[in-house]
């Protein structure tokens, strides 16, 4: 990782943090404790890759940086949302995410289910709040692609996939069908609304993105893996080895450790191929794609 | 209820059950299980009273028919997901909804927490997909309408308030702002997002119309109380009495049945007032408002 894309990437995390502080409704506010729980979910967390790759995204077509904190939010509320839900008892039942006690656990689980819910259609809320784009067909063309994306053909739909997948043998292209669902719809999704904030983009260039995105999306999981298997709780901020414990397919045991490395390296190539035809405005979406192989979190 | 309004709501609903069994996933395509739960929690249930008020909205603006459709099935299904979640052991812990088994019960508390989120977003990508009205700029502002009234300042919010209430001693003002939220929240968008999808609304009228909404909205849940109160599960197709066994607030606990009853009828004299200014475009509008106050289901 580069000083330099060090240096943007904390700067794009605490933008991120302030802009969301703004964003959800104060604590003072009623309902109070459904607040506490939302600014809770959100707050003070992760890695902020999904933010990332919206400004990345949005530098390719010179997008306001006012408009991609907007819409870098969105993604992020959805992101939140669905790691709540994931943690309830019913769905992988976990008590630590990023070091912290999950949502159900700080709270209850009727808080958390309530918060994950309005999580999400607070993201949609900027959605049609902010001016995200000059044309506003544009606009809403964003709202379809981000529903998608969140959907049952999307993130929920993957998490259903998975949760079906515990003690079966799934095959490799299942498991990649599942995480390009799972994790890979709202990557691709980020990419595509920051890009979306700025000047038009040509169809061709919108391919290009994607399959940019898709890849990034594919090794991210593959890399989570592979960290998961290597991995302890002190670094990961969350229980390490729970896949395999919980006797889910993943890249590591389908493929091994040293195969799932070698298909992180080969996704990564893909990904800086699709922007061969970019110019340097897409030099952050060449550095996140190697930052998001090659972290170590 | 005139024979003349029976006809037109048996209409409406026989157009929504077809609209939402086009609109909704198959089972045959993946996720299976899921797309076969959000079916379940959606088709053949309810009485549409939510599209009914799209359609009743859309006619006092010459909308066309074909978005209404579109507007309509987008808030049946936020209504769908809400009674989903809502019926989860964490949340009311409900095993009968219309004379059905609940979606966690007749699938998986898991698949019931995602069939929710799904059809949460489904109904969001609705708003995007379809063409709803001849201004983008007016569908960006149904979006945010729509999110702003599923969100912790409307639906989700006033569940979590109702939570919150359960063996507390609410006032009749704060039992008002729980329910303007939890049921009155989607009422008053159904209305708007009818009306927005036809010739552009003047300040003036959308304030009635909004005055309309929120009296029907109010008297909806009153008139709940007091079924609720008076029912029994083989007519209302649920547990009844189960709010005041729950030791939940009601408007018949604060108010008496006859207290309540009178309230009613007052929301309903004032919902037909709003309307005064109105031709008889508005006529389904002022039905409903009666079917709502003297249904007995």
């Amino acid at each position: 990782m580069t000083a330099d894309f060090q240096v943007w990437s904390r700067e794009v995390a605490t933008r991120m943090e302030a802009a969301l502080a703004e964003i959800l409704p104060p604590k003072a506010i009623a309902p109070s404790r459904l607040h506490d729980a939302m600014r809770y979910s959100v707050l003070d967390g992760g890695k902020r890759v999904r933010p990332m790759l919206v400004f990345g995204g949005g530098l390719v077509t010179d997008a306001d940086p006012e408009r991609l904190k907007v819409a870098a939010a969105a993604v992020e509320l959805i992101h939140a949302y669905s790691l709540v839900h994931d943690d309830m008892p019913c769905m992988d039942d976990d008590v630590l995410r990023r070091g912290k006690p999950t949502t159900h656990v700080e709270f209850d689980e009727a808080t958390a289910l309530l918060a994950g819910d309005a999580l999400q259609s607070l993201a949609f809320q900027l959605l049609g709040d902010y001016r995200l784009s000059d044309d506003p067909a544009t606009q809403l063309r964003m709202v379809q692609i981000f529903a998608v994306a969140c959907g049952s053909r999307g993130m929920a739909g993957g998490q259903a996939i998975d949760l079906d997948s515990v003690a079966k043998a799934l095959t490799l292209p299942e498991l990649e069908y599942m995480h390009i669902l799972k994790t890979g719809a709202l990557i691709r999704a980020s990419v595509l609304l920051g890009a979306h904030c700025g000047v038009a983009l040509s169809a061709a260039d919108a391919e290009h993105l994607d399959r940019y995105a898709k890849c990034v999306g594919l090794a991210f999981q593959v890399v989570d893996d592979v960290l998961d298997e290597e991995g302890d709780a002190s670094t990961l901020g969350k229980t390490a080895g729970k896949d395999r414990e919980a006797n889910k397919p993943t890249y590591t045991s389908l493929m091994g450790l040293a195969g799932a490395k070698k298909f992180a390296a080969e996704l990564l190539a893909d990904a800086h191929a699709a922007l061969a035809g970019f110019d340097a405005r897409a030099d952050r979406l060449r550095q996140l794609a190697d930052f998001i192989v090659h972290r170590d979190r």
